[in-house]
């Protein structure tokens, strides 16, 4: 699947190592609930699978301090580093990110401890500020964090970073992730050349749990701590938070954004066109990981885009395209490439917004065309067989026309299969 | 699956024909989108499988007229019959129910027109009026409804009316179903012993499209049309309104009531204790409908009964508990028998309400024992053993307190299989 191009800005390669003076590492220090043995890898490689036995802490590390932001899930339940991150942030400034994976460190009474003391181990190795770590976790929740495989391996892990280490820090943070998802694009600013690089990791655990998403994002712009952190919140709206795998809000959610502004460019301090052009450059990095995640959706075969146009609002087209893409009907429809249009006609009826259902014309497409299923509320014939070539396709994009106005909004998922059913339905260890 | 026990109501033999002076019947009229063979038949009878040749069209008719009331889906897109049957009982008023399966008569040019046909046609053969007739069709929307097949089998659906035909009425309604839900019960109003009954569809098509539920409920006790009307709306809202499949909501959604008043009991004219009996014995039914229709959602082996108490409000509980059964991953987690209570936490903790999470305990259980898993918001040690032997049953039920206040609610689930995905994938024809 290839990345969705966004004006003004080039794909490069790599990922949170892309822009400048960001070095990252990733190690296995041990975080597995059981030992893992050898047959255990040699089964992973039979199947195909992301190996059991592999990196599950991981460090990113600016050489200089940087304006930080950061969003998170709006659960009611938030992991431990959730609430230590928060606190770190207050002043808008970040220098390095330690993340494991593994375990979620969420609904323990030592959680806030645990991770503070993740922050500390770090920054006494880097030698710097323990208020300066963003800290992140992912995997299994209610499960005492063991600290000592942390504390064991922060040495080598800190003396591991190199500003090629991205590999590794994403496997660190990969759990049932069947694919890579990092991304890196270079823009102008104010005369300079910019790049900023990201990787997400969701969804799921190995013993799989959460849907959790974490996402950590590196730039050398210079933006200053209130416009990175409005930048984020904007652009999370129309991404991520337009993804969906299951609709399950983890507990965990998190998305980060560090900016060093070692790129020279003058800092950006008010909303004018340099700072669109690093929104637009944000957008461009988290739309792709957005897709990138429903893709890797666990079990999925298909992305789906859902793409509404012509609703009164744009908040209005949003619902709607998020009410098909989380349909289990429409999305079980998907993986049986099923043209059954009365399905995505019905979320559409049931998306809790205003509208006419008498003027909804809704298309599927794919790469191998386009055709009309449905005009006006009502179904209209088309080719079976056209409609079978076209669902074949890897990537499927669901075209809704409300007729009523000039908001648009497009939302991301994938098909739900007997995978997802199976990955979720086995016991934690 | 027991029914469930409701006090001052006895569960009696039946469904639609239990209360005195209502007939039934229901026959293949061939509504099916291909010709049937006997080779479908076999096929349908070593796969233990409900037949595709089946019977497709029903009628139930009460003696004399009868106050009516229905409660219908809240998705734009309506399927005609219901807009007809809206129409038909304005005056609370009707005689019959015709229903037909395979064919959903939703988004077609001409739906209101066969709809109509479809009452004049049973009016005509019953020597009523067609405004005294109610009628219903689930299957496949935005395909053409053939008349012809129900006007043809008219005749003989009339004849063959019988005051024990529910079975041939509720084969009728069926589609996806495996499990035939039908429910009677006796009581005591007014000194009179009453008698309801119901049946209802859900979930799916044979060729598997809407997740619609479809319900008649029959009763001979004396009620009037304001008051039936709102012992079914207040009903439907701690019932049906709180069992979920898959989450969508249907187009062709329809509960309707009759009541004739044959029992002789005085009718019931203002909210007094006789409306609280009959609001019961509509409990008692309803109810018990809900839990089977979860029971029996598209793929399910097991029924998940989530009940939440210590809200500061009704709604509260009833969000929380919804959102609980709609979790999909906590539905995998469930087929999987995986004591995952995190999963639990975490749709309690997304739950659109406002509650401290730290003050939530959560119990498993089943006929098996009752265990705790979580308390104030943190994990607790249990058995895992205990944990599986208690999953491994049929009903499961997950016992939530959010210790802030007297709201309770109870909501009906079931867990995600292979099974849902098999199903829901299948082409349409």
């Amino acid at each position: 699947m290839d990345f969705k191009p966004v004006k003004n800005v080039k794909f490069v390669e790599g990922g949170v190592c892309a822009a400048k003076g960001f070095r990252a590492n990733g190690i296995q220090c041990g975080l597995a609930h059981k030992p893992l043995t050898d047959t255990d890898a040699a089964n992973d490689a039979a199947n195909n699978a992301l190996p059991k036995k592999k990196n599950d802490l991981a460090l990113i590390v600016a050489d200089t301090e940087c304006t930080a932001a950061a969003v998170y899930t709006t659960n009611k339940v938030k992991g431990a580093p959730i609430l230590v991150t928060k606190e770190h942030l207050k002043n808008g400034k970040a220098r390095a990110v330690i993340v494991n994976s593994v375990n979620a460190n969420t609904c323990n009474a030592d959680g806030v401890e645990k991770a503070n003391m993740m922050c500390e181990l770090a920054a006494k190795e880097l030698g710097i500020a323990p208020e300066d770590v963003i800290v992140a976790s992912t995997g299994v929740i209610g499960q005492v964090l063991p600290i000592e495989p942390i504390a064991n391996g922060m040495k080598s892990l800190a003396e591991g970073l190199t500003y090629d280490g991205n590999p590794r820090a994403l496997e660190a943070i990969m759990t049932t992730d069947t694919r890579k998802k990092e991304i890196a694009v270079q823009f102008e600013m104010g005369g300079k050349t910019c790049t900023m690089g990201g990787m997400l990791k969701g969804s799921g655990m190995i013993h799989p749990n959460m849907a959790t998403t974490l996402t950590f994002i590196t730039t050398d712009a210079a933006i200053s701590e209130e416009l990175v952190q409005r930048a984020l919140s904007d652009v999370v709206k129309v991404t991520l938070n337009r993804a969906s795998v299951d609709g399950d809000t983890s507990t965990n959610d998190m998305v980060c954004v560090m900016a060093s502004g070692s790129a020279g460019n003058k800092p950006v301090t008010k909303e004018d066109e340099e700072f669109e052009k690093f929104q637009n450059a944000l957008y461009a990095i988290m739309m792709n990981l957005a897709r990138m995640m429903a893709r890797d959706g666990e079990g999925a075969t298909k992305l789906i885009e859902c793409a509404v146009t012509g609703a009164e609002t744009e908040k209005i087209a949003e619902t709607v395209a998020k009410s098909v893409i989380c349909s289990s009907l429409f999305k079980a429809a998907m993986f049986g490439e099923d043209a059954n249009w009365g399905r995505i006609l019905c979320a559409v009826g049931y998306a809790d917004a205003d509208f006419d259902i008498n003027k909804v014309d809704v298309k599927i497409g794919s790469e191998k065309g386009v055709i009309d299923v449905c005009k006006n509320g009502a179904g209209v014939d088309f080719s079976e067989d056209k409609a079978k070539e076209i669902l074949g396709e890897e990537v499927i994009e669901i075209i809704i026309s409300i007729g009523a106005g000039p908001g648009s909004a497009v939302a991301w998922g994938c098909d739900l299969t007997y995978d997802y059913v199976k990955i979720n339905g086995d016991y934690r260890s």
